[in-house]
């Protein structure tokens, strides 16, 4: 049985969701990231007043796909349209310049790519998220090719992180993310500077991605507090 | 039947090859990177006055590993040892500041991995490689996750290279690297600063590796012309 905490919870993040709901129109391309928070928002879209077979739906995952799928929406090909109107997704933490972390789920690597192609990108979360800065509650995901690991490894050591190879609790072995690597969560501690970290992390040769969004890739993040919606916007 | 021309390259070739096996010694951890200079280099290997046995080699591509297991050589895991001694390589072009292009042959992302893996690169090329400034003459190849094939084409097309998928010729539509990616052969006329280029092209999101290896990678270039070794050194 749920316990109270985790029903305000779940409250959190669809009231969060319910706000974003604002922001989607027929006709759009719409990218739609992972998660629980992303859930609830497919959940509340189905029940709004919306034509799904209006909206382009581009998921991030296999997950997301499924239940976009389930839900009734029209699901989309990248390929087909490669200009994302707007992107709704969750994240793991988010600092006060916007700076965000994601990849909890393990999605970052499509998750990311949606973001890039999207003229706008919406984030939901719950107050649980917010920090004043990324680093130590929440390790950095970096998705990898598994023949590199060891060596990313060390290039993570010497960027200052601690590495910690992501294990499957459903298999042998590693985590696979949708895309056939692994993941090594880095705990960075204090992060100084997201923008800089990211664009490093991704020039380690065998790192496909990271789960380090920077400001510049988010237009606004919906926090659901207890009482109220918080909307911070891009300076 | 082979042109004059062709053997005289060939001959360009194993020479180059030939003065690589100076570096190499018993007890190494050796990349080996691909392609048809790398195929004389493996081949003059065996022959060489060496213990193969006495030195792991750590390949770059499925043609390297099968082409150093038919040669006799050991085949190691860069998991076993991410620290590489010495890696050789081939290159398409090469500037005078030694920033190199590779990925004719599809496989610069496990190069790349080998080369930033390594104390010292040192690259074999005929001269027929050999540029003043990258671009115009061979377009950079940049690997791609199939899903954000159009997306990133716009994007590169945003820095200004006109873009070709590679298709290949035993099987419908594009080749398919090793991991499973496409390539994206993106010419951008004259580059004027590799390091630079190489680090955008690797933070767009749906980039997993691209085939421009800045100068800071490569140790040294060795080229064979047709009565003469040059040897290019970091500066």
């Amino acid at each position: 049985m749920p316990t109270q905490k985790q029903d305000e919870k779940l409250l959190m993040k669809q009231r969060s969701a319910q706000k974003a709901l604002e922001y989607v129109k027929e006709k759009m391309i719409l990218g739609v990231g992972s998660g629980s928070t992303v859930r609830e928002f497919i959940k509340l879209l189905k029940k709004a007043d919306i034509n799904l077979s209006e909206i382009i739906c581009i998921p991030s995952s296999f997950d997301t796909e499924a239940m976009l799928i389930e839900q009734g929406c029209q699901v989309g090909s990248l390929n087909q349209y490669p200009k994302i109107d707007l992107t709704i997704d969750g994240a793991d933490r988010v600092d006060s310049d916007l700076n965000i972390i994601k990849g909890g789920g393990g999605a970052m690597l499509q998750e990311k790519i949606i973001a890039g192609a999207a003229s706008e990108v919406i984030i939901i979360v719950d107050a649980s998220k917010l920090v004043s800065t990324l680093g130590g509650s929440f390790p950095v995901p970096v998705e990898v090719i598994p023949l590199a690991k060891e060596f990313v490894k060390r290039e993570l050591e010497a960027l200052g992180g601690k590495v910690s190879l992501r294990k499957a609790s459903d298999k042998l072995g590693p985590t696979v993310t949708d895309n056939g690597n692994i993941i090594l969560d880095t705990d960075f501690k204090e992060i100084a500077n997201p923008e800089q970290l990211e664009k490093q992390l991704n020039n380690i040769p065998g790192v496909m991605e990271n789960g380090l969004f920077p400001k510049g890739l988010i237009s606004r993040v919906i926090v659901a507090e207890q009482k109220e919606i918080k909307l911070l916007e891009k300076a």
